[in-house]
Parts: C-alpha cells; sequence; structure tokens
C-alpha cells in the first residue's frame, strides 16, 4: 500500500478546476484558530489538566456514535468493556479486549465521519502509522496508551497544540462551576467557558426535575414554587454563568412548541410540575412557556440561545435502564418550526439582543422552514448541521438547502458538538474541507465571483460563529 | 479584477464533457421568446406604459426576496425607504437612502438567486460596467434612474426588447380588468393575460371577504348568499377572464384539503361565511370544497387550475400590521397532497379537459406524493419549483426529484412567478442554464441519447409551458 | 447516429478520475451471479416452463410503471390492450395496437428508469437492433415474438442465462405453494422459494380477509376465531413456507404503526375482525399488534421480516373498480417509523434471531428514522431503494442519505423487487454501476482506501443480500 494513511486533498471536489481552487481556498484557512461555542468536553480536564490514561476510555467508550454503530451489528456493550448498572448475564471486556472487539470491527466505520474523525486523531493528533484493525489493535492500543503519558497529551497542552481559541462547554443551571472558577483562578491562558442548559430545571419529564428544582432552591435561596421566584432563580443563575464567561445558553426540548401563557396558568402548571401531577400534554405546555421565558432572558441578558429541538430521548428502554443516558439510542423526530415557534416569535422575534440558533435533526425543515424563518425574523440563525449530519454529505446538503433562501450570514458558523477532545481539529477540519470545496464550485460555477469566496471561506471556519456567539 | 461581470457559462455544469454539450444545448434556446404563464407584473404598466423613475421603487421595494434578506439581518425596512401605515418611531430614508442601504449589504446576497437576478438586470439589462457595491451606489442610483428616462426602458419596450411572446398577470376575481381591456383595444401587439385568482371569494378567513362578495354581488347582479347562485357569479367571472385571454385560473390555500360535499351542507358553509360565524375547522372546510367546485368548473371551460398550496402568510404580525401583505414573512408549511386532493380527484381525476398543475413549498412532497399523483393522474402536471425554490440547487433538486417517477412530459415547464419586470429574462435564462446543464449530465452519463436532449431543452424552454397553459 | 444503443459507460460517474475507478469496481462485480431476495415473478413460469407468447402480454401489461405513465398523458388502459371487468365505453385494443400505441409513446419514458430497463431488455436480452419507436412498433413487436418461440426464451432457460443464484417469489399465507412444490420436485437445479406474505390474514380491511380466514382454517384445522390458535395456524404456515426454502417473510401495511396489547384486547379485536365490525382505528390497532406477533415469530423461527410501509393503495377507485389492484395508482405516505416502530423494538429489538428490513416510500424518514434506527438496534436493517426510488437518482440519495449515520453493513444490499422476468439483469446491473460510481466517487475524495471499495462492491452486489436474507 502506498495510499497515504489521510489523503492530503481528502473531501475536496474530486475534478478540476474545482478541486485546485478549493485547495487554494482551503490552504487560507487550514491553520486558523478553533473557535468552538458549542460542545460537551469536561472542564475537570481543564482545570485539573491530568493526563488521559487509555485509548479505550479516552477514544471508544464515551463516543455513542461508535458504540451504537457496533450494537447494530450485534456487539453488545459489555464486550466493548462498558460496565452497565444491571448485570444482564454478559461478560464486560477489559478495557483491552474492548479495543480490540472495536479494532477488529473498524470496517463498520467505512462510510461514516466517525471514521474520518478517528482517522485523523490517530494518524495526526497520536501519530500512528499504521492503519487500525485486528492486527494493529493491541500495538495501537499500547502506542497510545504510550502516547498520553506525554506531557504533550494533556489536556492544556492539546488544547494550546489544536490551536483553540476558545471552547464551551454546556452545564446544568444548577451546576456550581467549580470547574470553570479554577480555571479561571489558575492563571492559566485557556479560555474555557460555561454553557447554561437549564432543561433539568425546565422540562418538568426530565428525571432530574425534582432534584434540579431542590437544587436551584438551594442554590438561589429563591422560592421556586412561585412562578415570579422561579424566573427569578433561573436570570440569577444566567449571570452566574455569564460572570464565568458564559455566552450562551442551550435547549433540548422534544419539540419546538412554544406559547405565551397568561401569569395564573403559568404559576398552576408550576404547582403541578412540582407536585409531579402534570399530564403529558401539559408538560409539553410548560416546556413550551419556558422556551418563550428564557428568549425574553436572553433579549435581556443577552445570552444567546441554542434551540436543540427534535430528539426522542432513551428510545431503548433496556438500554436506558442498564446504561443510562446518552448511549447512542435517541432517535431523531419530526419538527414543525413554522407553528412552534410562532408564539415565542410574535411576543420577542424582534428583540434587538436576541439571538436565537436553530439546530434540527429534521432536515426537511432546512427549506420549508429554518431558511425561511431565519431569512426573515431577524432573532434567527442556522445553526450548523447538527449530530447524525455533521458529516461530509450532511454538511453539504445542509449548505445548499439554506443557502439560497437565507444566504451565507444567517448561518451561525460551525460548532463541533463534541465530546471528544482527539476529536476537535479532525471535525473542525472536515468543516473547512467541505465548505471550501462548496465555495470552489460556486465560483467555477460563475455565482460568486473568486474575491467573494476568500472571506467567506474565513467567514465559515471561524467570523459566522464568533460573531454568532458574541465571542 | 479582470474577473467579468457576468460568467459566459455561469450555473452550467463545471467540468467537461458536460460542460460542452450543455454549452451547446444551451445555445440553442437562449434566444427564444419567453413565455410567462404566471406572474405578478402590473397590467398598469402595459396600459399606460408610463416609464418607471426611480431604482428603489422599481428594484428593491417590491422585491419582497430583497426586503426580507436585509430585515433579518437588522436592516428595517423603513431604512430601505418604505413607509409602514404605522409609524413605529424609525425614521423611514429617501429613496436615495434606502439604495445606499442596500447596496451596502449587497453582500448579503451572495449564494441567493437574488443576487444572480439582480446583476443580470444591472448588467445586462441596464447596462451597468462596476458590481453594486457601498462604493458604486450612487453612481449606479444616478446611472439607473438616467437609463430609465429612455423611451427604450418603458415597459412596451422591454417587453419587445426581451422578447416575450406572453405573459399572464394574476388578478382577483372581482377585478374589473381595465387595464387589460385597454391593452387590448390599444392595438398595441404584445399579448398580456389576466389569471383568474379567486382567494378573496373562496377563503371566508381572507381579509377582503366580505367586501370582495360584496362587489361579486355587484359585478353579477347574482345572489352570491344562494350556493348556487354563487357558483354561477364566479363561472360568469371566468367567462370574463376568458373572453379577455385567460387561460388559467390560480389559487393559494394554505392546504391541499379538498372535499365533496351535498348541497345543503354547502349552502350553509356559504352562510356562515358570509355572516362571518364560521369555525376555524369550517372555513377550511369551504376552501376544500371550493377547490374541487373551481376544479369541476375548469372541466367545464377549460381554464387551467393552479395551486399553490402551503403557506402561512403574514407570519409576524408586526410586519404585517406595519406593512401589510406580500413583505417577506410569508413561511412555508407541510403539504398532504396525496390525501388534500383524494376527493377532488374522485370526482374530477379523469375529466377530459381538466389540467390541474401543483406548486409546492413543501420538497418532501415532489418524491412522495406529486410525482406519483401526476405520473398517473391525466389531469395532473408538476408546477415548477416555486419561490424559495426558484433557484439554481433548487431547479436542480426538482427536477432530479420529479423526473425519474414523472418523466419529463408532465411537468408544467418554467414560469418566472415574479412582480420584477426587469428580472424576467433573469429568470428564464436561469432556467435555461439549469436545465440544460441537467440535459447534458443525463447524456454524458448515457441516459438520454444526445438526439433527445435538443428537442427537450426546448420543451422546457417554451414548448411544455405552451401546452401546460394551451397558449 | 452512431451512438450505440447502450452506452458501456452508462450511470458511472462523468467525469475522470472517478470514471475509470468505477469501471474497474464495475468489471469486477459486472458478472456475478444474481441474487434476488425479494420480487414479484410467477412460480408457475418456472413451474411449468411454458415460453412466453406476446410482447405486449409480457413486457407491457403486466408493468404498472409503463401503464401508469401512459395513462398520466392521456392513454387510457383499453387503448393498450388491457381489457377492465368493466366496460367504459373505451375500445379495447389488440395486442399489437397496444404495443404500436406504446412505441409511439415511448419517448414518455425519457428519464426514467424504465426506459433503461426496457432499452437493456430489448437490445441486450432480446437482440433488437434498433430503437423503439413509432417507426420501429411492428418490427419490433414481430422480432420479440419470434424470439419468444426459441428455446432460450423460456423461464428456466432465462433463469439460468441471467446468472440467478437464488429467485424468491411472494405469495400469500393461503398460497398451498404447489409450484414450488413442483419445481422442487422437478430435478431442476434453480433455486426459486417463497416469501410468506401474510396481509390478507392480518389486515382486516383487506378486501380478501374474509375468504383468506377461512382457507387458513381450512388449511390448518385451526379455530382462527380464538387468538392463540390465529397466532398458531401463522406459525404452521410459515412454517410450511420455510420447508419450501422461504428464508423471508413480507408485510405491506399502511403505516409502521405497531402496539403490544393483552391477550383479551388482541381476542377482542379479532372477534370483531372476523364479524367485520371493526372500526378504522381498531382495524389499524389489529395490524399494528399483528407486526409485533410476526416480529416475535421471526425471533423464533428466523425468517427474516420484511416492512414494507407507506403506500394508499388504489387512491382511484375508478381504476380500482374497472381494473383491480396493482394499477399504478398506489400512492406513498407519510411513514413514522420512530414512533411507530417503538412497541415492537421494546419487545423484540434485542431479539437474537431477529432480523427486520425496513423499505420506505417517505425518503425524509432515511436520514430522520431509519439510518439512526438500523444504526443502533441490532435486529434493523435498511431496505434498498424501494419502487418509485429504484432508479439511479434515487439509488444515489438512498446510499448517501443513510451512509454516513448506519454505514454500509446495516444495509439489506439490493433486490430487484420486479414481476418484469427480462428486467431483471437490467435491475441488478443499474444497482451495480450506481454503487460503483458512488465507491469510486467516495475513493476519489479520499474517505475509503482503494483496497475497501473492492470487497465494498461485492458486497453491495451479492454479500449483503445474501447475508441479510440468510441465503
Amino acid at each position: 500500500m502506498t495510499t497515504p494513511l489521510l489523503d492530503p486533498d481528502r473531501l475536496l471536489p474530486i475534478a478540476e478546476p474545482a478541486r485546485g481552487l478549493a485547495r487554494e481556498l482551503y490552504a487560507r484557512v487550514r491553520d486558523l484558530s478553533l473557535v468552538c461555542p458549542h460542545g460537551h468536553t469536561d472542564p475537570a480536564w481543564f482545570a485539573t489538566n491530568e493526563p488521559f490514561s487509555d485509548a479505550a476510555e479516552l477514544l471508544l467508550w464515551p463516543d455513542h456514535y461508535l458504540i451504537r454503530m457496533l450494537q447494530s451489528r450485534g456487539v453488545p456493550y459489555e464486550a466493548l468493556g462498558i460496565a452497565g448498572t444491571r448485570d444482564r448475564g454478559i461478560p464486560v471486556a477489559s478495557p483491552r479486549e474492548g479495543w480490540r472487539t472495536f479494532a477488529a470491527h473498524y470496517g463498520l466505520f467505512r462510510g461514516t465521519p466517525s471514521r474520518l474523525w478517528l482517522d485523523h486523531a490517530l494518524h495526526e493528533v497520536l501519530g500512528l502509522e499504521k492503519r487500525l484493525s485486528a492486527e494493529t489493535a493491541d500495538w495501537a492500543y499500547d502506542a497510545i496508551n504510550e502516547r498520553l503519558t506525554d506531557d504533550a497529551f494533556r489536556p492544556r497542552a492539546l488544547y494550546e497544540r489544536f490551536g483553540i481559541e476558545v471552547i464551551a462547554t454546556t452545564d446544568a443551571a444548577t451546576d456550581t462551576l467549580d470547574h470553570h472558577r479554577a480555571i479561571r483562578d489558575s492563571g492559566w491562558g485557556g479560555r474555557v467557558i460555561p454553557t447554561f442548559r437549564p432543561d433539568a430545571v425546565t422540562d418538568p419529564e426530565h428525571e432530574a426535575f425534582q432534584a434540579s428544582m431542590s437544587e436551584l432552591r438551594r442554590l438561589t435561596g429563591a422560592d421556586v414554587a412561585r412562578w415570579g421566584d422561579y424566573l427569578e432563580a433561573l436570570r440569577q443563575r444566567r449571570a452566574v454563568f455569564a460572570d464565568l464567561g458564559a455566552t450562551a445558553t442551550d435547549h433540548g426540548p422534544p419539540s419546538a412548541m412554544t406559547v405565551d401563557l397568561d401569569e395564573e396558568t403559568c404559576q398552576k402548571l408550576l404547582a403541578g410540575a412540582l407536585a409531579g401531577a402534570l399530564t403529558p400534554e401539559d408538560a409539553a405546555l410548560f416546556r413550551a412557556q419556558m422556551l418563550t421565558e428564557m428568549a425574553g432572558m436572553s433579549a435581556q441578558d443577552g445570552l444567546v440561545m441554542q434551540i436543540h429541538a427534535g430528539s426522542w430521548r432513551n428510545h431503548a428502554g433496556a438500554i436506558f435502564e442498564a446504561f443510562g443516558r446518552d448511549k447512542g439510542f435517541d432517535m431523531p423526530l419530526k419538527v414543525d418550526w413554522t407553528g412552534g415557534l410562532h408564539a415565542l416569535l410574535e411576543r420577542h422575534g424582534f428583540a434587538e439582543r436576541l439571538k436565537i440558533i436553530l439546530f434540527t435533526l429534521d432536515e426537511t425543515t432546512l427549506t420549508r422552514e429554518i431558511a425561511p424563518l431565519a431569512g426573515a425574523y431577524p432573532s434567527l440563525l442556522i445553526g450548523p448541521a447538527w449530530w447524525f449530519f455533521d458529516a461530509p454529505e450532511g454538511m453539504r446538503r445542509h449548505r445548499r438547502l439554506v443557502t439560497e433562501t437565507a444566504g451565507f450570514y444567517n448561518h451561525a458558523g460551525f460548532n463541533d458538538d463534541t465530546r471528544a477532545l482527539l476529536s476537535l481539529p479532525a471535525r473542525h477540519d472536515m468543516s473547512r474541507r467541505v465548505e471550501c470545496g462548496l465555495l470552489a464550485e460556486m465560483v467555477c460555477e460563475g455565482v460568486l465571483h473568486r474575491d467573494e469566496a476568500e472571506p467567506l471561506a474565513e467567514e465559515m471556519a471561524v467570523g459566522l460563529a464568533r460573531r454568532a456567539y458574541n465571542l
């Protein structure tokens, strides 16, 4: 095999003259800093700067893209070394055995972004010079673990090596943000900021709702059973987040429904929520009202509001019971943005400071709803291709589906949305290659002038994200 | 910059051999006449032939694609020189200032069809030799206004220069059609025909319903409170339109629902509508019945029925209240064609003279519903990519989504659907380039013979539209 | 014209280097045997091995893709020689006249897969050396009928010439399978296996439900009015099918809804069904329960379960009444797989032997539902592009929409789903060309190594189908 491990022109258009032009555009943005306004890395990594210790623990177990694919072809989580909270009679493999199983099934990831992210992490970040396979599994496992003992692979060193400019974590409304405070107080130059994620105190059906409401009362001293005080408690928490650098909030409701109810009705819903006595319809109303409230608060305090709507969390009861959340069994749902957001937009849609970024797993809404809405309302921005669509074809579809209606500048730029630290450069690199390819094609098609493509490539790599998130 | 203002090969396939073949096909259709069976130009232009006077008034203010995009990035309509009916405390700019603001934000339109249409209008139709920008704004404004004083830029001269073969306007059922009559009586050779658009007398929720029903009574002398007489009044108006050259009707319901109710129920609904007492469900039933009635009338009088379904009109109350209809805040909705049209098709689907052209803003229905329906029912034709999708990528998706199921000949051909007279040549040219590109690719892929592509290119440019609309 | 009748590079990527690589990959799979796990050929052909006699009867009349397209442009079925059960006052053409009408309208099929299948059948299988048209209609008709008298065109000879490895038919649960038994007993080496299609005994709204339930009672001796005995009767029939080589079942419900009801409720629904007294909602519940039951049986007996959901059968009453089922007027519907399959998956989703293959006519579900579900649940596989989408663009969309989420190995491979025997090689060839083209593009884009593309091409041609269907 003389094929290089990573094709230097990967993901660029195949044919000339688009390929050559894409290469030039990509060269201008390849080494720009990484702006990471939305993601799920652990602030503890940067606070403590402890080394990572194990390939399976670092690369395999937390990556729900990987473990669900293996499960889909018959490999149970236990065979990867993941112990559930419930014994299902399946032996739990050691980390090394789990890694071997993963490597033996590496072919399953052909054609998926996981493969591209992993190859980049293995060959570019970790410097492995052989392809991962059953044959190289042990060698790779040892080589990676060896690398991880090197100080150059501690979290802060990776932050610097990757050229991260800023990275946002995602944190519960009741998180004490001690790690973020520790980072700030440490004198280290990295910018790691929290994001206010209040789902557990705005969704009465969240498994942690009651505990989180108690914690909210404890942290703020507010009587969270009174509607006005409950909202005030949320405002307080938002201020704490903002004080530690947060510029955004994040909301993950199953639907995009919003309402604008009177205070008496809100008070009744809140009482029902705290009593655990809401019907599913009323719980949905509560969430819908809270999106409108959160938009109102954003219009006041300037935190950018992110709405990630439309996922049926924990679709497989058996997996949730044995392994908990975020284990690859969240399934997309249809979303109605045009009807859903109407109440919120009637109330706050033209508020001057308000920015709302919309993320969807229902691609049909990109042309039918999201681009038309964001191409008219000043408060709305289009979030990048999300989750299952954060991949070359997904990104291309996304860009082609929204741009003719909403242009380039109603877009919030790229974000990596990852908890996999080693994949950060791969994800930004993928986006930059894909976007430069699309721009090159537009120039070759005569729909953009060459001198417009260059600044646009930089906007897509860093500019749009910085502006969308006030970074 | 040596880049030409307009790339002569724009929108053709990038790579050879498809580009060369597309160029040959395009050369055959580039200069064919413009067949414009559906649009929103003002018949008064052609009746009075008065010169246009101002760049902002002509090119900017009536174009909801432009003003909504500017609003989406924070430019209120007043800053463009558009005065609403309600003072929002925002100073209203002069036309020149509005034009400057538009020009300074011209980059917002990168990647959108508006940019391509405008560039064509500015450089090809108006002959400007510099790109529009903040720097050239005043120069362009003056140059355009200067051009407009030239007789060559009066409406009839433009009609002739553009090679228009026929152009249809869109007119309320109660329009007296005086301008069309004046054009006919003027002896001028242009063919400007009306289209019967009865929404204001078939939709009880239309803001002008009551006034329009009174006007319908006045014009026809019919007792429009009696179901049979009401239908007869509509038949009379259709005949008046047909007498002035109309070959089509146009219907813009929010949904595609049709029903086939008994006369007693219809009479009750009509009474409720005139009393302003229908529930939203009954108003929907009234509209649904009226689609079936209109299809029945088309089967008799031969007027081609156009259904443009699925838009939530005036989504932003604040904009509607200050600026009225058609200001860029109409938002697409999901449409159910398969279920919606069933009652109509059971009644009239195989009627010999009936032609119904379907337009959708819900692209998901193209493969799932519209192509299968039009690929079976003899009365149904597929309308071209509409509104947000009347753009290169939108057209390509449309063509690729419908052709494998419904072929080329169940398609109604291109129509420009515009109120922007100067953009007419740009819009037809865009369609011709895109279609020739797709045909060239099919020949290169070996799925069409070269000798089939040439007549198909002409069909798409003019033939299908002529036949679909009986022109 | 020097254009070849069939372009040897048809459907491969247009531009180099992708075209050359695709050609190499295609050369490796072009001549592999045909694996046909799902289709609608008639087992009587292979049992009796009688010659086909007439071009219209063989190629035109049974092909609902062809007749619906002709009807859509105003050619009634009678004009093709198809006699309905009801005289509509339209003269019924002779087979030769029907063929002439078809040939004169052959241009309607430009851009459709029918054209590609037919050209392949006419020029490659039947060896005609002129394009079909009005001018060549009679010549072609005679030439084809002449060929069909040759023993080389009898069913078993075609089976062998086409290199069929196995072909599955689709058979009612109450079919006696006499033809399959005759084939097995004949000593002929062909492998023609049945597929268990129980819709007529699991859907109370099926027109043949009552008759089929009586037949089920007769065949099994079971008291099918008792829930447990009814299920047992179905188990017996499945065993009979399996004994004759069946490896799969097939289910065509209008929706994907499943439920998991208690036995008492099931018994009540069954009683209502047999009494013809179910509401539409209860009939839907019955079907929904039966999908769950069928999955349970598959988990036990290992028959692979195919679910083809989402078609409104017989949308045009007039056609159904005159011509019956399968005449081109079945229309796709929206499908909710994520919600619909939940009950079934909670009950059986991780059962070890269970395989369920999902087919959809609602392409929006590919990224939003089917790929995420199949990319997680071990029991689910993705069926190939189905019906209207079994065409080059449809296949490309399908592959691009599912692979980034579910990879290549959660796919059930190609199946031809046809009743048109002469089109079999064309259909497999089309799929192989399209898949090799996509793989070549992935290699050129650097997302697959060259040495991975070769085995993948074989998987897509034969391997995935063999494994998915346990062949």
